[in-house]
């Protein structure tokens, strides 16, 4: 059995944003040598998403404004986390809805993704460096 | 290490639907060979999910209602994605809730479940081809 | 490859209660012998959850105010699945929110979790016995 470790790091400019990974995990397999296996990849931060679905501008403005609404930034009093001194409560709800991780198959040493499946890390409260955790098993 | 990989097809009739596939899953896990190990299932699309829970009428027609709720078809106006052409941005709301994939551990060649827990395939935006991966690895 | 099974109980003694188990994690995979793996924890039952975010507090409390907001336990009537004769219909829709199971990298024979990753079980419909499967494969 093969095993593989690789951090992305990240530090985005805005509070949120979406950034596709995808080819990015793909060359973690490139370099793990792993023909059949899985990927596993998720923030190591609790305000940050993992997700799969489409790299589309309008989908992902929607989703931001369903995130928005579900669980708001402001008030920032509205989250007992945020009397810690913090102002990211909104954070650790939106990352829940989004997911922490995707395991994604290995099937002769590439991602087997859907035609559509795109791999996106997803920042909710940014502007500091941030990271990724891909740990690939498999032979 | 042995990996085994399969597709599951589905064409719903309908625009949602919820699809038991626990012995389909379980027939893959069989013909792995594999008898420890874990077995991924995921859904190849981005408006679908593979989710486990109860085979509850009831249950599965209260999700469907809570998930209109949190993300209705209509107006479909109520989604930028929907500019493309599409009418399926909710199914993409949707699918985030209930998530993309399970992993389900293999014990003595059988799906580690728990008594109440069994695997589904749900549409978002069906009446069309679509599939579901199976990818397992172990010994 | 190494594999290794564990089920971790709990009998909670409110309905809804969060617990940090990312010590008797950390067990299992010492248990193991595994130093480069993936370590599964799954709810074996269908009204409870394992996630990972932060051990604070106010956000513990902040999350319980939210699910039971988006899915109230009352009145039990809203529920279809209540009429089965169970009041648990709430705990099924907040399970989906947070999610059934983690996958987290062994990388060094420990949890590679990020600085402030806990892996918690969050109880839905408590005051009985439950369980949650860890599940390691890797060498």
């Amino acid at each position: 059995m093969k095993s593989h470790r690789e951090e992305l790091w990240f530090e985005t400019r805005t509070r949120r944003e979406y950034i596709n990974i995808t080819d990015r995990v793909q060359g973690a397999v490139s370099d793990s040598g792993v023909a059949e296996g899985l990927c596993l990849v998720n923030a190591m931060h609790i305000t940050a998403s993992v997700y799969i679905n489409d790299d589309e501008s309008g989908l992902i403005q929607d989703y931001d404004d369903w995130l928005e609404q579900l669980a708001p930034h402001e008030p920032v009093s509205r989250y007992r986390h945020n009397r810690t001194g913090e102002d990211n409560g909104d954070a650790h709800h939106k990352r829940q809805i989004m997911g922490r991780e995707v395991t994604v198959a290995i099937t002769d040493g590439r991602l087997d993704l859907g035609t559509w499946e795109q791999i996106f890390y997803a920042e909710f409260d940014g502007r500091r460096r941030k990271r990724v955790l891909v740990k690939i098993i498999g032979e």
